[in-house]
């Protein structure tokens, strides 16, 4: 039901005035996320200050039969959190304190607006940190981290966002709170917690969290190694794995990445090399010396032409800053670009890559690489005039070959940025009828009415039957950019 | 409904004659699990030998109306496995292969009757192991792990077995064949795997599991500690962990454990000693010498005695043995024991062993205890004289004050059994309607009928208006042990 000037009013008796957007023009901030062509603005957003509000914004939307969809800093890649049934923007965005440290037991409850890196920054004397990392962790929410259950290059070693919530508090559809796993390891509930991580807003949400903490390692290594040719860089990758070592990070930006960061940042890259690969250990300082000199024989015998090793922590921000610049560099040279995120075995990358290069080529498009090689995990790009309808809908195309490529190798259609609106019509092709089922039954038992983000993740229908019917035809995939000033996306 | 002859006839011609079995004395082998004096024989047991089996057995239950009640090896202890309401038992002993290894993945697909140290075992000319090592591994099944999300004492450094499974094929209420996550990381559906995981076979039966291999750690150094007080063991504890070393293990025997131990196997333990403490470190070997010193160093702050470490592997196992021969010991000397499973946090275990050692003696017991201390997941026992109903009353209300101790301190009631019959008393003290409403609304979307292993887990009624009804009162908890001859229990 479309929000009725009434139901505002009702809606600022709840929150006060300063709690709730209307206005045209304060709607435009919430009408995408950051790699959304499709905007949708919100017909209203809320912006509560607590549970407790949240929990009285829920029964108001239920009283009203409006759509809630919860948003964070609206960093994500796929269209999870716009409004794309209209309804109401939840923002939890002055949410965003931490609550408490358990210092001893290693854990913080924090609330979900709270910026990534803040937390590690406010742990920062105690020598905690928070390990999930995301690109986007200097502006990303944590609440919006566990909505996608967020990677990032230290996912490797580390783990997702999943593997540092012990709980979560969530709003549910009809108002009740609900603590969902928390302090103690293990609790004996069913492990719902870990369901609510990573759907989105569709099942509740969430405005308490319950988070992990590691102690900072004692010490970091980083390097980077160049190569004549992709493979050779994916060898080494597998091999590293094989041997036993878990570094923190293995990244691997390649020849076309590697010459746009070249020209812009003229940090002194080889842009003659098929692939960089950067490879992080750390832990304890005396285990370092042994895993560094192991990775780089490894590297000679894949025929690394040269390594570099950071020797203190401004080189280590330097050769993180050439890969961590990547999107940004992709912006400088082309008017749209759009941004992949599927997962192949560790041990197919480098045809897979080789796929990637071809898909583009056959199509006139030109399509760069840089990823997270330790877990398989691609964003391929495809440059593209973003004046250009036709090219657009070939970059579209490109997407699709290069997602059910890895469907077909045995890998998964997203590895971090989730399922939103952009990855939705893929679902029925990763998912048979039975699998789509559970979930729809299981979404329907947490929001019956589904009024939490509607039409999100799941290929649509409202009931087990439908899941076969896609919400919206491929053509209409979310995802691409046409920010050529921008700052560059968040990966 | 009960089974009728028909009905079982129909069964056997699904299964074969082998695969049913429905005489009394055959299923005297199912009526209870490891630990449980209740004993309820179900009405028959099926022997399904692959996942279409078992869905043809599902179908058939939902066609006769029989509840089924999905059992690993029965080494539970906290009756999760049994037929309360009578029905079928499914065993799934007979799916115990190991389907595929992935060895660059790491990865392996199994079925749920393979025994979890036969996984270890099969990959070891390949240097990977399956992490989670209940103390049951000798015997408990990888079903039955996934079924209690069982733990074990390395479960401090790598987790619990939800963080070493990526997937699971599950057979629903209806028979349909579902695949939760699977082999690539982070796959884009609702966490559907890491809720049946601990789920005790309550949501669907698992018949192929993803389990995430490990290499094997280059190198394990083991430590055994003595103490004049469990408090400065529980500090070594606590500051060995504040100062960001993971052992692998941190492990603590009591005055009475040690004493029970070393009266059994003369191993050479100090009797005097308050407590005993294991410490394991694993990884790179270079990394290990500087633990070890720290470790030593801090130990010796908090007033160790005396710092015995392994040379070689041979005495590693001796140590070991010390730790895992405990229950045996226990059931030595006394002709019942009840073993609770509850966690605190770490920084209050020793406030929590007082308290422990305090319930007993002021019914005239004694307690004693062997614990997971880095994850502060206790394992008291109460002996009693099996023969007096009033011991066995006044050991239940031992372990009820335990239970709720651990809730008051901010624990929770299960660390690694699962609730079963015997905690189940016990959710609705430490869920609120609200969180168990929740559960049950899940539990429905899976099992409308309630025809899974019915009753188990949550504290009872059919719908989430009920959940504050207990199933059962307290006083027919089980999870005693009256084996006077038994090797001692696993845990």
């Amino acid at each position: 039901m479309p929000i009725t000037p009434a139901a505002l009013d009702e809606l600022r008796a709840l929150l006060g005035a300063d709690g709730v957007l209307a206005e045209p023009a304060a709607l435009f901030t919430y009408d995408a996320d950051a790699m959304t062509l499709e905007r949708t603005p919100p017909e209203a957003v809320a912006l509560p200050r607590s549970t407790d509000e949240v929990a009285a914004v829920m029964m108001w939307a239920r009283s009203h039969e409006v759509p809630v969809t919860p948003r964070g800093a609206g960093t994500g890649l796929a269209g999870g959190c716009t409004c794309e049934q209209g309804g109401l923007s939840l923002s939890l965005n002055r949410m965003d304190r931490v609550l408490s440290v358990d210092e001893p037991g290693m854990r913080a409850w924090v609330q979900p607006g709270l910026v990534n890196l803040w937390l590690s920054q406010q742990l920062a004397s105690r020598a905690l940190y928070f390990a999930p990392d995301p690109a986007s962790q200097q502006v990303s929410t944590i609440g919006g981290n566990v909505s996608t259950n967020a990677g990032g290059p230290h996912c490797l070693k580390y783990g997702v966002t999943l593997n540092h919530i012990l709980g979560v508090t969530v709003v549910l559809d009809d108002g009740a709170v609900v603590t969902l796993g928390g302090d103690a390891c293990d609790a004996p509930d069913f492990d719902l917690a870990s369901v609510v991580i990573g759907s989105e807003g569709t099942l509740g949400v969430v405005t308490r969290i319950c988070v992990r903490l590691l102690p900072v390692p004692e010490a970091v290594q980083t390097m980077l190694f160049d190569f004549e040719s992709v493979e050779d860089a994916c060898h080494t990758v597998s091999r590293v794995i094989a041997e036993g070592i878990v570094p923190a990070a293995m990244e691997i930006m390649d020849r076309h990445t590697v010459g746009l960061v070249e020209a812009w940042l003229k940090m002194g890259l080889p842009t003659d090399a098929a692939a960089l690969l950067l490879i992080e250990v750390d832990g304890p300082a005396a285990s370092l010396p042994a895993q560094v000199e192991r990775i780089g024989a490894i590297a000679r015998e894949w025929r690394a032409r040269s390594q570099r090793l950071a020797k203190d922590a401004a080189e280590r921000a330097l050769l993180w800053k050439g890969r961590k610049s990547a999107f940004g560099a992709y912006g400088r040279t082309a008017s749209g670009f759009y941004i992949m995120d599927g997962v192949v075995p560790r041990t197919r990358l480098a045809e897979a890559l080789a796929n990637i290069y071809r898909f583009a080529a056959e199509r006139g498009l030109q399509a760069g690489n840089v990823f997270h090689a330790g877990d398989g995990n691609l964003h391929p790009h495809v440059l593209f005039d973003a004046r250009s309808p036709r090219q657009q809908q070939d970059a579209l195309e490109v997407s699709h070959e290069i997602l059910r490529m890895c469907i077909r190798y045995g890998g998964t259609i997203s590895g971090e940025h989730g399922v939103g609106i952009e990855k939705r019509p893929m679902m029925a092709e990763l998912f048979d009828a039975a699998d789509l089922g559970v979930m729809e039954r299981v979404r329907a038992a947490f929001d019956p009415a589904r009024r939490l983000n509607p039409g999100k993740i799941l290929p649509g229908g409202s009931g087990c039957g439908e899941t076969h019917s896609h919400g919206r035809p491929p053509a209409q995939l979310g995802g691409i950019l046409f920010r050529p000033d921008a700052e560059g996306p968040w990966i």
